[in-house]
């Protein structure tokens, strides 16, 4: 299953060499990653409320082409499970159908005090093969 | 009392205008403030941690110059009382001797359900007059 | 003229308060006067390609509610003239009907050596009386 | 040649599982990596100013144990040459003795029309073997 999320670049997030900032593209891949979840019935509102937690491990991306203001974007995300206790997702973020940036993030479940917890079974129907 | 919090403006709060966004001089105060309150015992770490919050419930800010990526800047902040319950913190913002800002933030503590709580003793003795 | 901008808040843009942080508003207020300005044929990129800028001059929010992760919201903007040089937006954020936050800024046109230009008359027929 | 660069987490910074969300992390290498660079004689405000751009093409970071609001960290940076028109940073975020992030981001030089430009013969001196 692979997912699209579209977004709207913002001015704010430009930076003086007049290109969108790193460090953006890595909230525009969480909000997609997030957008996933809650649509396959991951919440992530309602799973912190219950104390699970899930951070990003790892992270790594290419940056392709630059991105500007107001561009309007599509990430595309899949998720695959890793291990035992760990999943990721990968990205590509498009932009009129030329790849910009393509990433992975690595991802496990915590509970309140940072312990690991299982993967949710319900969770492994919606992973890629 | 005046505290000056010196900051170093990031080349990643600029924006395509060549200028720092201007969301992020709202940032700077708070960075100030927290200092500030920290300074005089009431570090914001704690007390979230014993519930209590110290919400900005209104800011004004005027931008009289522009502020560049890599700018040495002081924020100078007071904090005077203003109501029964509320208090306000007032700033400027000084780059080598040059105004840069001024702005106001008006607070009030309140509990885990939004409930005001009256300002602490111990805080009062730190608000100009 | 009032334009309406909807948003759905970020999981980044949260604080260990668990609230959306309040300098995030300030960038919904500008995904909003951006998305006006272009819709009525004034797209911040073009002027600025152009040598033309907009920046905020003054702003005041209010913080009425709490905003939380994931919440949709919608900016209302009203733009008006304010002086010879200078005119004002005023915003309203709802959220399901409920007031969360009112604010306004104050703009001015400038060129490239920040001196100020006069308002180009076809955005003035776009401004409330 | 290693750099130090001592940066306090801000509040803002913090997400609502009261952990530093990850996209602060990437801000913290590139504030080590422009103090680096400036310090050897490569400030980017004036590099930028000459139409000489320094994007980031690749970034991969581990996050090895989660920052809390106000923690005083320690970015480590050192530089190395990659081929010839790249070049990499490596980092280590550490927090009181605590190793809490590895990173590494591949740069190339560029001009104003995105293409590459060869390494300075200036910055070769500073690159770690």
């Amino acid at each position: 299953m692979q997912w699209k999320k579209e977004i709207t670049t913002r001015y704010s997030e430009t930076g003086q060499d007049k290109i969108i900032h790193h460090s953006s593209y890595i909230v525009y891949l969480e909000v997609a990653r997030i957008d996933f979840l809650k649509n396959v019935g991951f919440d992530i509102n309602e799973m912190e409320k219950n104390n699970i937690f899930c951070p990003v491990v790892d992270l790594s991306i290419k940056y392709i082409k630059p991105l500007f203001s107001l561009d309007n974007i599509e990430v595309l995300a899949e998720m695959r499970r890793y291990s035992k206790l760990r999943f990721e997702f990968n990205y590509k973020i498009i932009r009129k159908g030329t790849l910009i940036s393509t990433a992975k993030t690595l991802h496990c479940f915590i509970d309140e005090n940072f312990k690991i917890i299982p993967l949710p079974q319900d969770l492994l129907q919606h992973m890629s093969q």
